[in-house]
């Protein structure tokens, strides 16, 4: 039975499996002084069409809190929005890496920052009591299933680099995005202002890791320290590496990214149908909020399926992964259906 | 060509390999919450014959930190040997993530504490300009190839114990040691003391992963929290915690060790016979360590051998790992008796 | 011209010049270990009827941070209340000094917790990806002139006790507190459940530092250590001590203390004949925070008046301090209600 | 009676007390936005010779923790002599404030680094397990009272610069260093290529504070709030920086420190002619380091004389403050020859 949970319930998609097998080949220098490292950096600074700096960390809660901690100091604050996983859902990571970073909360539509609700937490306080605001940060997608255009993420990070500010992206689900957007990698990140990205792996069909990709490379200086020092450099690198090759070599990635899309647009059909069910956001990337009835909800989980409650909304979030059926999908739609009467 | 410069050269066993593909198959919860994990905790504790909390980390830098952190406060410190890892190439992780425990390193002959180290910097100083001392590392084996006996062990720990010092151990090679003193996993740790083990898992043949068990359980109030926060959870936790299943199943973790540790007994067997070679250390687990004229490391390396000089020695560190074939020992052997000429 | 901008405009009160003074003969031993600051700690035991362990910081800032990075760990929280001063005013110090918790603001009226804001908060979430509560900080008086009762912070107290947290009181104006209540030190504190109170010195009339009181001695463990690491043990204590005692010795802190909330009554009430204004909370202690045309703030400021304005309230605040004079109160009485015609 | 445990043991000289006692009046801006401490900026401008940035911390742990933190990350070593004081007598402050900096300890004849032991250090280790040198710091005096002469510092600093480090003062004792050496403050510090300085006011004989002087300042960006979030901001600035006034008018603080030396320097005539006693380090500031017997130590001790023992060495330190009596001084060697028998 599969899930609707979190695209993180989802195994290794086949590309990124076979390449790990295939780099499980004798011995091989650690720490990222290997071939398979050295090859999808390259392959890396091909798809993002500039000469990027590129490192790999465990997890999601590293990557970006790494990357946060390379923009500022404990002193500075960091302008998120409300609904940013970093703020919500890493348990204090940034604040930890960067040793006391605060991060500063706006509204905004959609899970979307607009350059409105950063500039107002930039102009709110310039005295020394308050952390003195230095990066913002964007999803993309978005934690609830939105995608930032091209010309919404310029805006902000025109007004961000006009203010001081740096701009991070955190791309757990960025294949998503590009997917969902049809634009280069290029076009929505650094040709729009982004200085680093976060970009996913996990989330995407592998087993454990992402990629920090520093477009100002200026920024990245002394990275590979901060990354061994806080316990985020592989010693057998090459297994953190090489399922990447797989993903990229033949457009895998993106393939995967669209199909999970392509499940969420289906379940989103499926629930406009439902008069019981109302959308919360627009359906963009992988994801699906829905507010339900409450017996709805429960009938759901009574009948084994698992998935997140989206807090204070009385609502349900439906994650749609590399691997998820139609199948899959259309059953879910059916219980939906007929609990709902 | 295998290498003897690091036994993380080496790539993922056989039996760790088959176990990561086998979990993958379908939908699993995140963060741990699945079967796969759930039975290697339990295999972990029916190894350990005791009811121990049980981690996993991605690397040894982060399992060793955040288990000292857990240990003790900024204001602590830690007596370590000078040559521990902890001390000498984590880059200062315990101090970043305990934000600020210092590390008192202590002498003592082939790498290894004694009671009376430990003593001699405990009683060193008791003010509050100084840092408190909290904790005792011991590597196991250590750094330079030896090994701690069951005795060894035990009265350290009932030093540190008295003197309100809980005890921590580095088992990055904790398999070889195992394997080496031929003693249960239970009395080499716990019965002898031991407080929180770091259980290697990356040199014995994983992919990726360390453990970090808990053997006073009260220790590990929290520990979960400690994790996420540091970027140290895995969202598909079966990838990291089911090759362990592999290795544990039929002992394949111990017969490994004992395969690495003989291939290094065989290679300094060999250095034994060759007048311009001194070994530095008993070698008691996987790693020689030897002295040897420049003119044969710079030979050796001309001839496309890896390996570490050892700092400041003027002496070379070869590490066999599970996979070390008896004919590249026997190689290296060959290189070195014609280069000595 | 006096000016209300701050409680630490004013300068040194007499009972504390004059201890200070009378403190600078001869040599004394340093860090603490001198009589005045053994005098004062018994004093300040005696004045809470406990035998509680008493420290010295600089200032608020430190005094709070430490206090509260000594009762959680870097991934638990504090619950505070959305005004608290260590959320808005101290540029990310507990952050800092706890190396990562996290603030988690709640709403209540007047600038008090509720036990219900609390508990809502401490419901929210209980998963490993949220610092989990571990603290409420309480401040007393509050950062909008407010003082919580007795059975205020008791029921508090008591459900923080309930849930697993620790309670702490920011008490930058505890004196004004206690002077406005009219009960005993010892009640509105530990009788009421208060572990830790931070005992502001500064405001109350001293040139520079505050205490730190654990009425739950086994969490001051070490704490000596944790100020020594943080740069807030002073060397020459008894100039941050002894101007306690000229403080304590005949009751010139709760004089002073209920002459700062009179002179704030008296302008309360002069502000209450004057329609134009009016005011946004109770006045219980030492400050006044009105709401005024937009005309008013700036004809007082170009009258050389200085006070800060109230973020985001069009309001101002206006703080009276231990040698606020009668005079000054009734001149920006007239001038306001000159201003406003 | 005086001691000569630490020159902290001393009070206020009268200049410093008269200053901070004429800064008692009315009320002023808080957080150093007031005329007292803009004056004793401008004077420390002045005396430096130079456009420096000047802050005020409360004491010497935070001064330099603070300066160190601002010179480099978490990630990156200080190379420090093996005996000073931010290593030994620090508890961690400066791995606390910058998040894990590691101080490498190197030797040096009479506590004082020299460019043959900076470079060692440096060039020890370039991989990314080991912590990168960014900092060198010198204490000056030394922790042993000697002094580094000009060309000494100079030598040091243009190996740290051309090295990629910066160049930090630890000037607890910066007074007696200049009266010592007869210098101008400029010629001892940025000329000679010291980029931060650390200028002790405590020892110098204020109640509490130390100045924080950027030469190059390039590196004091954003340096208040870094102050205010490490709980280092006065809010009564006033009484921090007016006593800094008192001892720049007539040159107070080079006639007191002038005056402790001569009566190390009296302590050290007179201990030469002690036979039983030897001089451990040159007596070139206002600190005398002997080796004694144990029982002179134990005879002294007994005589109601304070000092420390030097650790390690059966020697005593013996430390003279502005305010030491030429008595005291006599009376001490006076109790020596009489035990000496």
């Amino acid at each position: 039975m599969q899930h609707f949970a979190s695209d993180n319930y989802a195994g290794i998609c086949p590309e990124a499996l076979a390449a790990l097998i295939a780099a499980n080949a004798g011995h091989a220098p650690a720490y990222g002084d290997d071939d398979w490292t050295r090859r999808v950096s390259d392959r890396l600074r091909a798809l993002f069409d500039t000469d990027c700096d590129v490192y790999f960390a465990f997890n999601g809660t590293a990557a970006n809190s790494l990357a946060l901690a390379s923009l500022c100091q404990s002193y500075h604050s960091v302008v998120c929005h409300e609904l940013a996983h970093v703020d919500t859902d890493e348990c204090g990571g940034p604040e930890f890496f960067s040793n006391g970073s605060k991060l500063l909360p706006a509204k905004g539509e959609h899970g979307k920052l607009t350059p409105e609700a950063v500039r107002e937490v930039v102009a709110r306080r310039s005295d020394i009591h308050y952390p003195k605001p230095r990066v913002v940060t964007l999803t993309q997608a978005t934690e609830v299933g939105t995608v930032y255009r091209v010309d919404e993420i310029a805006a902000i990070a025109d007004l961000a680099h006009a203010s001081g500010l740096r701009v991070h992206m955190d791309g757990a689900r960025f294949a998503n995005a590009v997917a969902a957007l049809g634009v280069s990698p290029a076009e929505i990140t650094w040709r729009a202002g982004v200085d680093v990205l976060c970009f996913g792996g996990t989330k995407m069909g592998l087993p454990v890791g992402e990629a920090v990709v520093f477009f100002d490379r200026a920024l990245s200086e002394d990275f590979a320290w901060r990354c061994k020092q806080a316990g985020q450099l592989a010693s057998k690198m090459r297994f953190l590496s090489a399922p990447w090759l797989g993903m990229l070599e033949d457009g895998a990635w993106l393939r995967h990214a669209a199909h999970a899309n392509a499940m969420a647009r289906r379940l989103a059909d499926g629930l406009a149908a439902i008069p019981a069910a109302r959308l919360l956001f627009p359906v963009e990337a992988n994801g699906v909020f829905a507010e339900l009835p409450p017996a709805l909800i429960d009938g759901l989980r009574a009948r084994g399926w698992r998935f997140y409650t989206f807090i204070g909304a009385g609502g349900a979030r439906f994650m749609c992964a590399w691997d998820t059926q139609p199948d899959s999908v259309d059953a879910l739609l059916a219980d939906l259906r007929e609990l709902a009467g």
